[in-house]
């Protein structure tokens, strides 16, 4: 843990104390504030870990959020599409297994770009994507790409126990909420936000 | 932001990386993960951010999340009673209006106690607050103190536009979900989490 410090320290003098979270490095500078797409893609691929909604089947159908951590690919290979691995031990798959919608949340917060910004402030970014919770076919392409994505970003995921039957999932995204500024929620339609390019950086190409 | 990374820095070598994130000490260790209420209490007295989920009137009942900033108490007087500041210019008051049915969840991941843990690993604690949720009566003592609570914790809050309206909510906690550890989710009742009592410091009285 020292060593974490020692170099999170280091880096400090050259970077400033808001890209050093957790001893990690953010491969990308944040986007400017009305670059929607850019920006709305940024916090998704910079993010490893969100919470994910569905419609609870125990508790009478109220809406129910999870941690999770999810991958929308490669950083080369970035797709807008969050990826997550679920089991059905837990209440979120099953849920999803019998009504599709849902949403994933994620907060530009923990990333440390926020300045001294509160949380809920509308200058500390945050993106509600809505859509539909699916399985992805496990002997599918997708599923191939999907868990090297997942698995590239959380590697503890590999050795996650074989008898829980961990799957595949992906949010069909179809509505957009981001807010990154004063003024309300940006305008970004799912096909800006899914037709954006970035590169390995996180810049458009 | 040196002089706070120079803090942090020499922190780190008293008391370790993880009781230093984002320039914050913590005030209260973790305790033990047997201790289901307790552990409880100190996730939701220790964190200021989560999401907050409703039934989105907009999105055909989707589950709707939100990143919210909260407070449940002064440090020595915390409730374990999530207390928000809302504007029905945001999606999340206005839906809670029309449906009560609401969940809070958060994550241990933000407070940087979980060491290398992914953030879906069970080591890594969530919670999520099942209930309704609903607006407090502008002119009571509960007000008063929830206003407290939150201005002292989110200081920022005081400043927010009047011409917003913000109100005061609050979660009637119903369901309390939490995983700190393999085997599933913790037995917890409703009372259990309520009744505990912790000091300043977070811990047991």
């Amino acid at each position: 843990m020292k060593t974490k410090g020692l170099y999170c320290f280091l880096v400090l003098f050259f970077l400033g104390f808001e890209d050093c979270v957790q001893g990690r490095l953010l491969a990308a500078s944040k986007p400017d504030r009305d670059a929607a797409a850019a920006y709305a893609r940024w916090l998704v691929s910079q993010n490893s870990w969100g919470i994910l909604n569905t419609i609870s089947i125990e508790l009478e159908g109220a809406p129910f959020g999870n941690v999770v951590s999810f991958s929308d690919g490669l950083p080369d290979k970035s797709t807008g599409i969050p990826y997550f691995y679920l089991t059905t031990l837990d209440p979120t798959a099953r849920n999803a297994l019998q009504d599709h919608r849902s949403s994933l949340t994620i907060s530009e917060y923990p990333l440390g770009t926020c300045g001294k910004a509160d949380p809920e402030s509308p200058v500390c970014a945050k993106i509600t994507l809505t859509g539909r919770l699916v399985l992805v076919d496990a002997n599918s392409e997708e599923a191939e790409f999907a868990q090297t994505a997942l698995f590239t970003k959380h590697p503890e995921m590999k050795g996650w126990p074989k008898g829980h039957d961990f799957e595949i999932f992906k949010l069909e995204i179809e509505d957009i909420f981001m807010i990154n500024w004063f003024g309300g929620p940006k305008p970004l339609t799912v096909e800006q936000y899914l037709n954006y390019k970035m590169n390995k950086f996180g810049v458009s190409l």
